[in-house]
């Protein structure tokens, strides 16, 4: 197959390694030159260029650009693509980017591979990132049943867990499991830094330890990032905030009505709940 | 020096079995006749009982009882304990304790090793736990200095990481870095398995990852634990919370009015501070 990828950071340029390993062709497309040539360098693409007019000859496209420049990126691809192409994306957030996109090229099926390191850009793309991994698909009932068909089977060939559902059970779910952590996980440290004496605050940067440091560790990422999430998935993450944040009274209410029995029952219970999520 | 050991589990076994490498007498009480004689195999004692006789010889007393009978277990001790002997404890929580047991015996000094494992019991006590870990100790301005000195030097010899401060801050800034992320990861977990249709949250499940499980790991943790953290520590754990939610209605605000430029200058900012608690 001709897999055109839009984007080389680590996300297109893993996807790029894995389907070259695969037999397929891989046609990269970034807006840097230097980009270029280092995914050629690491064989993560067959042919790149900083325009688009290689994606002629593409049979699949992914989009791996950021949230933010997708719909316009799609606007300068449309008149490169084949009339029979496969458009899919990577981002992180589905309802808002099929919402975008699907008007623009009909034959769009929304993606999402979760899977990533700390590290960004093609110089940090490494082969089976995605082993093992979930990714997700998004068509709507307007979506080409042929296209899920084929993408399914080539993002299998991955070695991923994949999924199907509508965009808005996605980004309910991503709200949960990754959106929510970042904000409630920031508003930790923000806490942490602010909320007491600065000779208090001094001591408890020292006495720290690997509790706060798990606790804390989406909360200290990426902020472009944590702003995007919030951005293109405001309402499902809303909904999170506002179900955590009631949540987060009925723990108060029960210290401060001392009900320690009640607490205790609430912490068996998440004891129990988290393995779910493992 | 001859030491006592009160509460053979994870810590005082821990304790002794570094003690005795140092060339101390340790001498260790327990409730049971079992942990007695393993803690004796283990090598975390020279003598053990499940009776307080024989801290007649003990010239430092260490208390690794659970918060909860503390001050229980002290009012056994006193009739076996030598008028000079320094008696410390090692709970996580400070102001409580201090109050309870100083009036019982004046030549106290609290104390907070900051070590631990997942595991607890004398099974799973090992040397150099204590090993460049923060120990803090909290005395009051009643406390008898040569006591502190003498407790100081002997702790320190322990490899630990020494802060001394009045019981107070200390439990302001564990509740900020050790008690509260406890709460907020809970309600992570609470949130995630309830605020969503079923579909959403089996699906929530299946796709939650590194972030998640860093994110509630401590809220997943021991429940008695977690109570005994409320219940000793609830004034400054309350304390915590408040800000917290102070905090969380600031985030939420940002997202609602989609003022992102503002999210985005936050979430720089707790990139920045986390460091510090590192």
């Amino acid at each position: 197959m001709q897999i055109g990828i839009v984007g080389l950071g680590l996300i297109g340029g893993s996807l790029g390694l894995d389907f070259r390993a695969l037999g397929h062709r891989v046609l990269g497309v970034s807006r840097q030159a230097q980009t270029c040539e280092l995914a050629l360098v690491r064989g993560a693409v067959d042919q790149a260029a900083t325009t688009p007019e290689l994606l002629t000859q593409a049979d699949i496209v992914f989009l791996c650009t950021p949230l933010g420049v997708m719909s316009a990126t799609v606007e300068r691809l449309i008149p490169h693509l084949p009339p029979g192409a496969i458009l899919t994306d990577v981002g992180s957030v589905k309802a808002s980017v099929v919402e975008q996109l699907a008007p623009l090229w009909p034959n769009f099926v929304g993606g999402h591979p979760m899977a990533g390191t700390a590290e960004t850009g093609i110089a940090a793309a490494q082969t089976q990132l995605f082993q093992k991994r979930p990714y997700v698909l998004t068509p709507t009932p307007a979506t080409p049943r042929a296209s899920i068909h084929i993408l399914t089977e080539l993002v299998q060939s991955l070695g991923c867990q994949m999924f199907t559902c509508d965009p808005a059970t996605h980004d309910q779910a991503v709200a949960l499991i990754s959106h929510l952590p970042v904000f409630i996980s920031a508003n930790l440290i923000a806490t942490a830094s602010h909320a007491a004496s600065p000779e208090i605050i001094r001591l408890a940067e020292q006495l720290a330890s690997s509790g706060f440091k798990d606790a804390s560790r989406v909360g200290g990422g990426n902020p472009e990032l944590g702003r995007m999430m919030a951005e293109y998935n405001h309402t499902a993450l809303l909904s999170a905030l506002y179900a955590y944040r009631q949540g987060l009274d009925t723990w108060i209410a029960q210290i401060e009505n001392q009900q320690w029995d009640d607490l205790e029952g609430q912490l068996q219970q998440t004891q129990a709940q988290r393995p779910r999520f493992l």
